[in-house]
């Protein structure tokens, strides 16, 4: 607290990220990250960037990620115009708030949802309502639709976080089409592991922005690269946006790396094969040991017990180095997010929740 | 222009980032990047992250820099609680320009300057005022006290940018303590080349944070790293903005980059002191030809030639592959901004210079 501090700061309730424990081998299921490294073209596009004496790195960056957007825009069937790229998809939404949100009328997101969405909420200072997903954890389109509640903008996850439920492409595009005077932002963060991309609605919907991420699907949570795809006008405003903030949010191994991610194609599939293998695996584990399980499109999965206080099991399981995330929150503080690590991170968890349960 | 734009998206004036060419040899001069690659250390540190299968990468760096921020505080004699650290100074500034510069009075900056600022300030709907240099480009800090211009804050680059020119440490002084009701930032990205760093004032102003980069004296431009120093209370009001925006904006390499630049001393400055050798030599040959050389404690210089326009050099030198950076705006419209480049590569361009003015 400081009187040298602008009137938004004392209004600020700054997200809280996963912690990311200073230990040699945590069994670490807390932040959604991907059990597998990145590719190996990864290091290699790295390696060749660096060069012998890391002198490109005395140079500028490209400010507008030219092969990075347009990699991505082919893979997804894109133009580039319709691609921006940002600093993980936490700063691109951080963006996309400002510039698309931010209007006369209320912005809606799920009431549970994602916790950085009111967080920029306050930063941008964008009035905003919760909106009850149902006692399945669903997201209620009708409840979304302009004509029932008039709104500013539209957010949510799909699959949803931290619940891992998915909404149907068929209801995504309904919501979509309900709200056609306001931007819907389809936040796929989680996309890759069982659900279906909204991308293939932006060249029938002005309205429409998907953001993405590299953080899981993709290996490169500690290289800072996310997303968003729509229409033009839409990347646009994100581009004045960003061009008013940072010039050159992505350094010249980030930019390297995410695309070399994206040109191995085959690596990405098996990857994401595995953790929805093992993600299956963990289900049924966690079932057997009495848990009720969300079903899950996601890296995790969203799991209470009928018997144990969530909090106290992510304590003991915090004991034995095992990280998984317990939000303190309103109709979930009984579930835990467990992230789907490998088969042997998984099986050590079931021990130890085993032990806790018994 | 899109009817989904928030206001504030159709209020911006993006700044313009100086050119990054795609050509194989150029001779680039434009955007203030260090002639010299960064200390071999950068190489070993990013190679030591990365590991034999970039496994690292997977996980989400340390959002706090811990490592980093201690190393830098460690180099300036400060506390980590009073270093922030950001994507570059840009965003470093951003997030200054919204938690301490946005008041209920207008915030002042040279009218020759960064030209960033006024871009921030639209962006978060600052009202602010410009303040004339006087003819030799210097800023007369009479005109920056609050007795004589109340204000709700200053920022100024030190040494000033496009000018080169510097202020004394005793007037950046003089200029702090008479605002104790505001927050003066000093923008020091140049400060390596021949300025005193106002670091040493900021144990007995609260009112005082200082500004550096990795971009220029470290070699580190293509990387993203950049810092604020002030009193604890201004750094936790960046820090709630951060935590407000992305929690994580340096990734893993750039944070070993920066770390192990730091780490080197020896190499820093002598790296420095090629380019403050350089920039001497350069200065003595443009004068020989003709032109008005702005004093210069930066690792670039500020030309204007009494007979040539300006706009006319510089796009006889970018036929020959020659950049260097042009301002179209009022009383700089007939200088040139040059970065000290190798001693190689100011000879070419001095041999350009001298033809096009014979």
């Amino acid at each position: 607290m400081s009187r040298f501090w602008s009137d938004i700061v004392h209004r600020l309730v700054p997200y809280v990220p996963g912690e990311q424990p200073a230990l040699a081998h945590p069994v670490k299921l807390n932040t959604n990250e991907n059990p597998y490294p990145p590719s190996p073209r990864v290091l290699d596009a790295i390696r060749a960037e660096l060069g012998e004496h890391a002198e490109a790195l005395r140079r500028y960056p490209d400010p507008l990620a030219k092969g990075l957007r347009a990699t991505v825009a082919a893979h997804h069937g894109l133009q580039p115009n319709q691609v921006f790229v940002g600093n993980g998809s936490d700063e691109v939404l951080a963006h996309a708030f400002q510039a698309l949100l931010k209007h006369d009328k209320p912005l809606l997101f799920p009431d549970i949802s994602y916790s950085f969405y009111p967080t920029y909420a306050r930063l941008y200072q964008i009035e905003f309502e919760t909106v009850p997903l149902d006692a399945q954890f669903t997201i209620c389109v009708d409840d979304y639709l302009a004509q029932n509640r008039p709104n500013g903008g539209v957010i949510f996850p799909n699959p949803n976080a931290p619940t891992g439920h998915v909404l149907p492409l068929a209801d995504v595009e309904r919501l979509v089409a309900g709200n056609p005077d306001s931007v819907v932002i389809v936040d796929e963060a989680y996309v890759d592991f069982g659900a279906q991309s909204a991308i293939a609605l932006i060249d029938r919907y002005p309205n429409l922005l998907v953001v993405h991420t590299t953080s899981k699907s993709r290996s490169l949570a500690g290289m800072r690269v996310g997303f968003a795809f729509g229409h033009a006008d839409l990347i646009d405003a994100l581009n004045r946006v960003k061009d008013s903030f940072n010039s050159y949010p992505l350094d010249r191994l980030a930019q390297a790396a995410a695309t070399a991610a994206y040109e191995d194609h085959a690596y990405f599939e098996s990857t994401c094969q595995r953790v929805i293998d093992s993600r299956a695996r963990l289900v049924a584990s966690l079932e057997a040991l009495g848990f009720e399980v969300v079903p899950s499109a996601a890296n995790f999965v969203f799991a209470k017990h009928p018997q144990h206080d969530a909090a106290t099991i992510s304590a003991k399981l915090r004991e034995q180095e095992i990280f998984v995330r317990h939000f303190n929150a309103p109709r979930i503080n009984q579930h835990l997010r467990i992230s789907v690590g490998t088969d042997a991170e998984c099986d050590t968890l079931v021990a130890a929740l085993k032990a806790i349960v018994a």
